[in-house]
């Protein structure tokens, strides 16, 4: 028997279950990886005996077909899914199908992903098979690992973040302060428009255009805040990139922070413990460390330094107010992660580290980088200037 | 009390549940709806005593406090999440808080959407609270019924579409046959180069650029094929754009069919079946009318011509082999649906209407438009002529 992907199947072994069922769209990371398509629609992947089996609906079915590198592909139509329709209602006849299909190949148990719908789930024990939720997510756990070729597609993501970085970095140094704001062109200098010489690099490299973070002033500060607005003298500007490759699906993240004109002192402070920060954590990467650990070590830079981080406070919006970093590859946040309760790192794994430091009503700096740990250590995918960047 | 969501109230009491659980991150469009947030993290909205109450990651709370128009923003580390983490694991620390969370409004019993995560229920369950899958996905129901200002919204898509259009069709005008092949300026042209006009069109829109069906010759019969290669004089080419606005989140969708030069009388009779049947479905679209009935109404053309449906081969790759339409809004495929087993329409109901017909290894051709369900019967949201686009 092939045995298409050994972890998983060993997972089964464990959990005592015959299958691994998904049940998502080719959006889901999952899904993707298993039946190496990016679907429109949703469909069922499942694994067991060694194979990846799919089931789809039929007008999915030739391009399943042609494109998917899947054991088999079966039709809803195969199990009786329009008579299912009319007798069950549309909402119940996927599910209902689903425990035909399992039928089918002997199936009576199937481990889930937490992400796993409810509705399937619920469906499929009124008809006797065993779900069993699976916290684990084995198969993040598998992607989790990549291959030489996946590690490449991250890299290639990181070189087209590169030139954009690049792009903005030209961009704040040609404009010129007025009355306090970059100016260029006649034009005010915006997050909007820095946000817009981004977009273009990274079309021009063949990435799928997701929102990237142009924050400056209290803006920075914010979690997820995008930015919008001018741009100040003096103010660090946080640029946060994260590219998706539209061939191979997968991304690449990386932060800046620039100053254009002259940063006081307390920023310059804030950048400091950052980079000490984002120093620590590469030292402490390499194969059997916790990602907790790298972590740890990372908090205790801005501690030792009187920043708040979420080792102090839970709750709090100043210092360090994230985690260190977490692992890219299908997905923007994956497996493995550097945080709290995170497991031990081995080769292949692809993460960022991203320290920053920030106050709430003023702004905030950080530092990001995408690593691959390696037998040894780990090796940068990133090739960029890593100071602050004034300019 | 308030009330935000009446309809969704009742649900409650026929189901005997006390709210109504969501968890799920900003791109999941019942979440987006009930929390006026797009958010890039997981998060969980509860409606309960007619209110909204979201539980978040802390380093969402500022932004969700900003942003979003629910009733209460409560943070997990309100909850103990920190300590969990530690205790139950990373997986498990999510769903035990929200069981906290719960507690707290004196939630015993929940209704979730089919989507809901099985990983959160199971938890949840273990925790003494009933989880009741709502199949009917109440929440996409209140969604199907559509405010002024949403249908505006899907319009406003529509006038970006119509843009679209119209530059293709310029350019496949434009354009030379040379052996067979269209060519401008020097090169061929290829699904991709329109698929680019069409992506700046849209871009200068204010539109998030998702991939469009640019499609012709074999391809065209593929479903969800997005097209590649050079474009051949007389071929039909389903040209099928369904760009989101920024701003508002709405998708709109428009398909037209465009030849160079000289179609064949096999093109042509496709085209007039199709035709024949877009006229049929929308003479019969009024609030009553069965989603069903309407798609009926367009397999009973299809077949009286000659050609299969899915009524007549459930696993038909020919003739007419997808559904007549499906409601569009923030998802680009939701309620209501003009397929088997649709319920009936109502006024404020927006709907795709998309008739194709299709030959494998051949091609094929599909007419498209949005329209919105009025109190007497619909009004057509697009602008553009409906016949085979001969250029």
């Amino acid at each position: 028997m092939t045995d298409a992907y050994p972890a998983l199947t060993g997972h089964l072994a464990d959990a005592g279950t015959d299958g691994y069922l998904l049940d998502a769209d080719g959006d889901d990371s999952n899904q993707r990886y298993l039946s190496g398509m990016d679907s429109l629609g949703e469909f069922v992947a499942l694994y067991a005996d060694g194979e990846v089996r799919l089931l789809v609906p039929d007008l999915e079915a030739p391009r399943a077909e042609a494109e998917s590198d899947a054991d088999a592909v079966r039709r809803r139509s195969e199990f009786g899914f329009g008579d299912l329709v009319v007798e069950r209602g549309p909402a119940l006849a996927g599910p209902l199908a689903t425990a035909r299909f399992l039928a089918d190949y002997g199936v009576e148990s199937v481990s889930v992903p937490p992400n796993f719908p409810t509705g399937t789930a619920d469906a499929l024990r009124d008809e006797g098979i065993e779900v069993v939720a699976d916290y684990d997510d084995a198969v993040t756990g598998v992607r989790a690992v990549k291959s030489p070729a996946e590690i490449e597609a991250v890299a290639a993501a990181q070189r087209a973040n590169e030139d954009a970085m690049a792009a903005v970095e030209a961009l704040l140094a040609d404009a010129a302060v007025e009355d306090g704001v970059l100016r260029l062109g006649g034009d005010t200098v915006t997050s909007e428009r820095v946000r817009e010489v981004i977009e273009a690099e990274l079309r021009d490299a063949g990435c799928e255009l997701s929102e990237c973070i142009v924050a400056s002033g209290p803006e920075a500060a914010k979690a997820h805040a995008v930015g919008s607005g001018p741009i100040r003298a003096g103010e660090p500007v946080i640029v946060d990139v994260f590219p998706r490759d539209e061939a191979s699906g997968y991304v690449g993240d990386m932060t800046r922070t620039f100053v254009k004109g002259d940063p006081d002192e307390k920023v310059r402070e804030w950048y400091e413990v950052t980079r000490e920060a984002y120093e620590t954590a590469l030292a402490a990467i390499e194969p059997g460390v916790t990602g907790e650990a790298v972590n740890d070590a990372v908090c205790d830079v801005f501690e030792a330094a009187g920043y708040p981080t979420l080792r102090t406070d839970e709750a709090t919006d100043d210092g360090l107010y994230h985690p260190t970093g977490h692992g890219v590859g299908l997905d923007l946040h994956e497996e493995p992660k550097l945080s709290w309760g995170a497991g031990e790192l081995e080769p292949g794994n692809v993460v960022t580290v991203e320290p920053g430091c920030y106050e709430q009503g003023v702004g905030g700096v950080r530092l990001e980088d995408v690593v691959v740990v390696t037998e040894d250590g780990y090796r940068n995918l990133n090739d960029y200037p890593r100071d602050l960047r004034v300019v």
